[in-house]
């Protein structure tokens, strides 16, 4: 297996970094996870756009072009022999002295690999039970960095209480799950936090909002609370690596009818349509 | 230079980790930052002992008691013959394919070094200049974790504004620095916030608090507002590395008269007293 380990193709099996690593010591660094269909990257345009965005917006400066960037992906894609499965992509700061502040001209540390991915189809079928759980996280969610472990603490909860996600509640209102966005569906209509600093704006969930246009469904960009959430007729979750998800269950409590609602399984149609003919294309 | 790398002490140069240590990854693990005086390892119960308590937090399990890397940390100063400086201590959950959850049983990376201090002398006796920030941190900030992106990134804000540190502001209340317990002091009385899920309970802050308590100085664990802030006679910060700073300056306004205020030199004064007393008792 092949790592793009800043810019070269390594083995795995060669690839370290060092102890003092600004990602290791402080979590400086940001990453993107992109799905991999047909032997093609899906939505890597967007991916890329907000990897850049996000380290501009802790001041990491990558030493290449998105253009560049992107071509590299490609080539690892094309080493590791790809056709379905997933890529991992992490840029941080680099590495000198610990010090909370850094000096300008670090090198980035920029490793990026391939890994297998088991398509979530049970669970797409028959939809998952969630939890909720308080959203104590830092305000810049919108920030795709790699400060994850309330993430992974709610996460772990979930997964201990045999759930598939936990649906995070901040001063009473659904921000997103620990890995996820959140639709809910209220008489027709599908409703999901707005891309503020207290989400993480999926890329899954823009090519949600995009499909919902298409397809005139009704949709709104506004919060709705704990309570609209458990009332919702149907809900369901998105992310790279789950797709479209129902959740038929939350904190042990039926969703509408407690199985996959309609609109639920047309937007699950209407995105593996999207993924068939963008990566059909690219192909 | 020697590196204590999961129980052996290894040649710095050889200590490298796995881009899928969950600490790269997800920042998840916790460190602690000691401080050598006289080839002794300061308040060093009270740092191994937060370190298994902020491990215990996220459900790390550390393969050692205490007892025993405290022989282990004694062990590295001695090969590294380390009279004066620090020493950094980092656990990570340990190395598996990247999901937020995890399975019980992986194996923690822990790593601890040595590194000079240069003892911050001149702003100790002249004072600091600071700026205030939003506290956007998530509401764990109890937790000694990696997760310290938000304060890299303000930490840097304050040294790009020439300024020494940051004090960050919650909801109207100041609760702590980026990387220091911050106390203001108004007629005689000196305040900190209390030690709740919205600071990290300093070791150098719970030494002066018994050093307050016994040298009879009136103090409160309270927070203050911001106009609290500005308007104190004496504002200081701790930290393991700054002991006690003065701060003279908040956002360019002066703080009392602008210079070290005399409580805050009895306390710097105290605290230094406290660090001969303890590290020659151990010698």
């Amino acid at each position: 297996m092949k790592v793009l380990f800043n810019g070269r193709l390594m083995e795995r099996s060669e690839c370290a970094v060092d102890i003092e690593d600004r990602g290791y010591q402080f979590g400086d660094g940001v990453y993107e996870v992109i799905r991999i269909y047909n032997g093609s990257l899906y939505t890597l345009d967007e991916h890329i756009a907000r990897f850049f965005k996000s380290a501009a917006e802790i001041g990491i400066v990558l030493p290449f072009s998105e253009a560049e960037l992107k071509g590299e992906l490609k080539g690892l894609i094309k080493a590791n022999q790809v056709d379905d499965g997933g890529l991992y992509l992490q840029a941080t700061r680099g590495t000198a002295p610990r010090k909370h502040q850094y000096k300008p001209g670090l090198t980035p540390q920029v490793t990026a690999y391939t890994f297998p991915i088991k398509k979530p189809v049970n669970e797409q079928e028959n939809g998952v039970s969630v939890i909720t759980e308080d959203d104590l996280r830092w305000l810049r969610c919108d920030i795709k960095s790699l400060n994850l472990l309330y993430n992974v603490m709610i996460k772990q909860k979930a997964h201990e209480a045999s759930s598939f996600e936990a649906i995070l509640i901040r001063d009473g209102f659904v921000t997103e799950g620990t890995s996820s966005n959140v639709y809910a569906v209220k008489q027709n209509v599908i409703y999901t936090h707005p891309a503020s600093n207290l989400i993480l704006n999926g890329i899954t969930r823009r090519t949600l909002l995009e499909l919902f246009r298409k397809n005139g469904w009704q949709h709104e960009e506004k919060a709705i609370t704990k309570d609209e959430l458990m009332n919702a007729d149907e809900v369901f979750i998105s992310s790279t690596t789950a797709e479209v998800i129902p959740v038929t269950v939350i904190d042990g409590q039926n969703i509408g009818t407690g199985a996959p609602g309609p609109l639920t399984k047309e937007v699950q149609k209407a995105l593996q349509d999207n993924i068939l003919s963008e990566t059909a294309k690219v192909l």
